[in-house]
């Protein structure tokens, strides 16, 4: 089934201990529509401005995604730049010019309206309800991610938009300070009980938590040789997973586990260059060999706790 | 087979968010042994002052752990006093007397000295050499833990140490400094390449990585709906992962994997209480459900990456 992408389009210069990148393409619906690209039919709806280079949109095209919702309008594209810590692990913001991405206000063409599949990429929770509401039928499966920036500015709009969606994605921090509650299996819980049937709790190189109804899922993080560049991690993380159950079109519990499994896969090969560079030249085989090696991250000979080798005289 | 831990015996003073508890009875071998016990006849060697409290003893050997190794000293027992943060990932030592600590130089007797499974709490390597030293014949497998202090005041001692174990515990942090490397895969290597065929990478709340020859495998942590106090989950964790290697005789790539499930099981189990009071009261049913319970958390259906969902027009 087919999937649509709501969020930012970007020209991001990034700095990390391994190199910097100007001006490179970047923003949440990139990294998220590229990566699910792979698996399902994917349409972008975001904004650029007049300096965006033609080049980009063929890129986006030749990954089969849809970009007749990418709006051009007159002025300048989103544009970040950030820095990173020694460690990849936290990140500060040099300067932000939100340039036509600050009057985004996104009308949805009629043929996106009945997507099945709707990813609600970091935007104002506003813009975000709003698009909700234009979709018609109201979507068989909605996903949101969100920041911390809304998180404190904007509780309310985003408990509303929260409490209609069925998966939340959100860092682990995030999870903790939205549900202002520090235990983060309290938290995730609290946030389930707003609505969405499952928060995934992403936590960059240890991978995420799904929590899906009463149960948690473990997804590890892939180890990477040589990280490049966490920009777009958890956007990637995003289309994985819903490119994933788009895909299959099954939303079951098992369905949601191997999704997180494919997210982890799509995060980490966003990590291994600036820009989508890796992430948009991958094969089938790419992808399924990183899968089989992060499924044997957490593949143990188990029987059930039934033959644990216990103290013969206690 | 049987297990020899050398390491500490303390009494601690610890506050979390989630009460205070002073003099309680802690230290790296008392969680370890404890931990262990389930499993497999351990034998502690540790020193312990004269206000050391015969309860505590019978604690202890309530467990069937062996005290004859436990040293009685004129003075007092070592002491810690400690703080949590508001989400228990981080904690401030607010004093710490070494008291007959100061002076601990194990010797062991004859019948610890064949021994065949032996981990090295947190000690100062210099004496951890000592203690394998005197060894005979060398164990069939060596594990050690050490902490941050050791890796910057005593690095030559320990990297001596370290070349002569099999499995090597630390916190992810440790790890990276330890090997003065970044990015913890290409660390881990860097300490294989030491000498150690695992490096147990553990990582709190996140779980653990080991990493073990070539492979690298992600535990879980089970997540505690009413965690207490970390104070000694790591070294709970190493019992549970010894205590299963020793009970088992079997140091496979696949024992491993199994004994890091069960070591993040004995872990979790350790934060649910101030002292060893969760840790010392487990039935086999508490441990092997939670065991699955922590299985089930990594578990998918899972056919090798070959029925990924690919995209049909792509």
């Amino acid at each position: 089934m087919s999937l649509l992408v709501v969020g930012s389009v970007a020209y991001d210069t990034v700095s990390t201990p391994f190199g910097r990148r100007e001006n490179a393409l970047g923003g949440s619906a990139t990294y998220f529509s590229i990566a699910a690209s792979y698996f399902t039919p994917v349409s972008v709806v975001a904004v650029v401005g007049e300096d965006f280079a033609p080049g980009d949109i063929d890129l986006l095209e030749s990954k089969g995604v849809d970009t007749s919702g990418l709006e051009r309008a007159p002025g300048k594209t989103f544009r970040w730049v950030g820095e990173y810590s020694e460690d990849l692990n936290s990140r500060e913001t040099l300067d932000t010019q939100l340039n036509v991405f600050a009057d985004f206000s996104p009308t949805l063409a009629g043929q996106h309206r009945s997507t099945p599949f709707l990813f609600l990429a970091n935007i104002h929770p506003v813009l975000q309800l709003d698009v909700l509401r234009q979709m018609e039928p109201r979507p068989r499966f909605t996903a949101l991610d969100t920041m911390d920036f809304w998180i404190d500015g904007a509780q309310d709009d985003l408990s509303r938009i929260v409490s209609e969606v069925d998966v939340l994605f959100m860092d682990f921090g995030e999870v903790r300070s939205f549900a202002g509650e520090g235990n983060v299996l309290l938290a995730a819980r609290r946030i389930q009980g707003m609505g969405p049937r499952a928060v995934a709790a992403k936590r960059g190189e240890h991978g995420a938590l799904l929590f899906d109804g009463s149960s948690a899922f473990a997804a590890p993080a892939f180890p990477l040789e040589s990280p490049v560049d966490p920009t777009g991690a958890g956007d990637a993380f995003a289309g994985g997973f819903m490119g994933c159950l788009a895909a299959s079109s099954d939303t079951g519990p098992d369905a949601l586990k191997r999704a997180a499994m494919v997210g982890a896969v799509m995060g980490s090969f966003a990590v291994e260059s600036f820009s989508a560079d890796r992430l948009s030249g991958l094969t089938r085989d790419d992808i399924a060999g990183r899968f089989r090696q992060l499924a044997d991250m957490t593949r143990f000979h188990d029987s059930g706790g039934n033959d644990l080798p216990w103290r013969n005289d206690a």
